[in-house]
């Protein structure tokens, strides 16, 4: 994320060397390409098509009513009380982990909470290792002057760290990130590889002689949305050890297909949330005090939940799995495509190996960059890189979203890919 | 700000040495005071009560309108175009400044916006410049880790900066933060006062032979909130060279008694607008989707504005009448009181010259804080001393808030007052 070019005067450093999201200029060059009036299959965005998934209505009329009711002023810095005391109950519930209210501060999203985690826990010069692809967090290590230790990812292990990869990283570094479900790769932790890098932390700490641990910052923003056998495990329900040194992260974005609702929190030890606390209140980056309200209602209306996670689900699935069949069944017929099985969020991990074809005018693909621009342009479908996650291998995986497309939208372009996969004379 | 103590290697150093609001912790008393029964006139928090100070009819329809249309979605990272557009039509109507759609970012308050200008503009080390009393510099002076230059205001100028107490601090600084109407004091800038000034920036940017202008953070989010014959100026109003320079804050937290709805924006040059669009976008603090499309309804409904602000600035004004004038009677009386007649904004600048008073029992009052708890306590009456606002003097001058109260609480306080002041046997 840190940018090149010389730094001008007109801005501080840190803002100069910050580039915004890649994944929102690919969304500038999909627009246009509507705008032309093309049919575009849109995985891009990391987001919902409110007409393919609704808002929960409960949330839609706690809404109404909280607002109605004279919900319009200042929330509380640390968030309503009754939404902390909802989010404690609906852990203990659902997850199975008992917190105070203490634990769990209310932000502007999970996006916030995460900006606050790095801004609370990251001195300039800590190393924070996180794997290679996730999201943002190169962007946050430059925003702290944290010193970025990322770790390679393979396809075999689902683009998760294991063991293996991170124990010599995290030796000495300050935090260690992790997000499952992932995005981008729709893969998730077992409770077998997640508890191993559990047990990693907890050595390192109990080596440590100064009072500086290694933290974990725990993305769960996609929990609620895992696949087929998949369980979504958590560092605290596997060693309760790990509770002193683990920040979860958390939010209705994803779950409640709400991003643009802005209700996340996060949920920690009570020392550390309490300076996190401080550090988003000044920032100002609160939730909207009436869909605090009316989340807290939803949180608690277990029935309600669970029928909108029912059909969600499999609106999600549905799309996943007609992507990954696609995809499978052009690799069947010879192409240069691959996936990996959907486990959670709204993510596949696809392949798209074109590197070194040759295009029918003579044009070779080169980069990833090169076989992005060749999807969108040529089959008008619109995927993201895995380069946009901090990966720097040219090897044509990608991120596929389906929240903004239908599953007809989906149907209509596996013609279309076959069709200019077919014209791609391969590398030799 | 920055706190006294050890460092803790739980969190950052930022973190550990950063505050919370004192005002929060002002309200934590008075909130325990009510809880054991008592009648408190609550003039702390610088937001609204609902019952008194509703949000306009359009804005809560706007919203819900929104929400049933499906505005969940993430709303784009500078804010939605139609925002963009109603904020560049409503300076463009109301102030006169004409600005393109670029300069514009929409943020999830005024306060997000605040944070993002310091992040984008100041390098560590750098001389920030705003005068004292003000609200929250010192937080963001040491959250960016600049150099914070604090100007003493007088009471004779309604504690507002002149040109003659910038003149020395501006030379080789980054960034000037002024706010008019000034949160704490109810004051505001006149056009030659804040002319004056805007003169000495532009004097102090034609001697640079670098590129690191000094930049004007103008926070003008009270100024549809003046009074009487107050009109609201701006730097670029009043000297259109200082646009490049200038940074603009604001948002309808204030406006229209939305503070718990998240709306903000900053306006400013666009080279540097783009920057702080990249700093607020990975920070994550939007404006929730629903809430900025009935805003941009709202900004463009002149008719049903200037109906709603004939109501609510009558509503601020009288109590804020209230309050000064039942000061001003009982100096008349012989009372250490005093008050500075109310410009703008929510606020009114009060004194209690109690320093060196003793009680019956024999306490003498010694600082701000004594005369603030023997307010509260004695008179149920709850003010918040200009300390919180970065003032280091003993002087018993405090900010009192109107927005959380009615008339009938402030009539009901103003005995109390009398009677507690009369037990006060003045210093020798």
């Amino acid at each position: 994320m840190t940018a090149v070019g010389i730094a001008s005067g007109r801005v501080s450093a840190m803002a100069d060397g910050l580039t915004g999201s890649s994944i929102l200029k690919i969304a500038g060059d999909v627009r246009a390409l509507r705008e032309g009036g093309a049919e575009v299959c849109d995985l891009t965005v990391g987001d919902f098509k409110p007409s393919e998934f609704p808002i929960p209505a409960m949330l839609l009329s706690g809404i109404e009513d909280a607002l109605r009711k004279g919900e319009t002023n200042y929330p509380p810095s640390s968030g309503m009380p009754s939404l902390r005391a909802a989010v404690r109950a609906f852990y203990a519930e659902w997850l199975g982990l008992d917190y105070p209210v203490e634990s769990i501060l209310v932000a502007g999203g999970a996006r916030p909470a995460l900006y606050a985690t790095y801004r609370a826990l990251i001195d300039p010069g800590d190393v924070v290792v996180y794997p290679v692809p996730s999201w943002n967090n190169d962007a946050y290590c430059h925003m702290v002057e944290a010193t970025p230790r990322p770790i390679i990812t393979e396809p075999a292990d689902g683009f998760m760290p294991t063991r293996e990869s991170i124990a010599d990283a995290i030796r000495g570094a300050r935090m260690l990130v992790l997000n499952s479900p992932l995005n981008p790769t729709g893969t998730a932790f077992t409770a077998e590889s997640l508890g191993e890098i559990c047990d990693l932390v907890l050595e390192e700490n109990a080596r440590r002689t100064d009072d500086r641990p290694l933290f974990l910052l725990y993305d769960q923003v996609y929990w609620m949305l895992t696949f087929g056998a998949t369980r979504h495990v958590d560092p605290v329900s596997l060693r309760p050890e790990m509770r002193q040194y683990t920040i979860f992260v958390d939010g209705i974005s994803k779950a409640f297909a709400s991003t643009g609702l802005r209700v996340g929190w996060l949920v920690g030890p009570p020392d550390v949330v309490a300076k996190m606390a401080n550090v988003l209140g000044h920032v100002g980056a609160w939730a909207p005090r009436a869909e605090q309200v009316a989340t807290a209602k939803l949180l608690g209306a277990t029935a309600e939940l669970t029928a909108y996670h029912d059909v969600m689900r499999k609106s999600v699935q549905a799309r996943l799995t007609a992507l990954y069949d696609g995809l499978i069944a052009l690799k069947h017929d010879g192409f240069p495509t691959d996936a990996i099985v959907p486990m959670g969020a709204i993510y596949l991990s696809a392949r798209f190996a074109l590197i070194g074809g040759r295009l029918e005018n003579g044009t070779v693909l080169r980069t990833n960059e090169d076989i992005r621009r060749f999807l969108l342009e040529r089959a008008r479908l619109a995927v993201v890189p895995f380069d946009a996650f901090g990966s720097r291998e040219e090897n044509g995986w990608c991120r596929l979203s389906v929240g903004a497309v239908s599953l007809g939208e989906i149907s209509a372009m596996l013609p279309r890919l076959r069709e200019v996969l077919q014209s791609v004379k391969p590398a030799r």
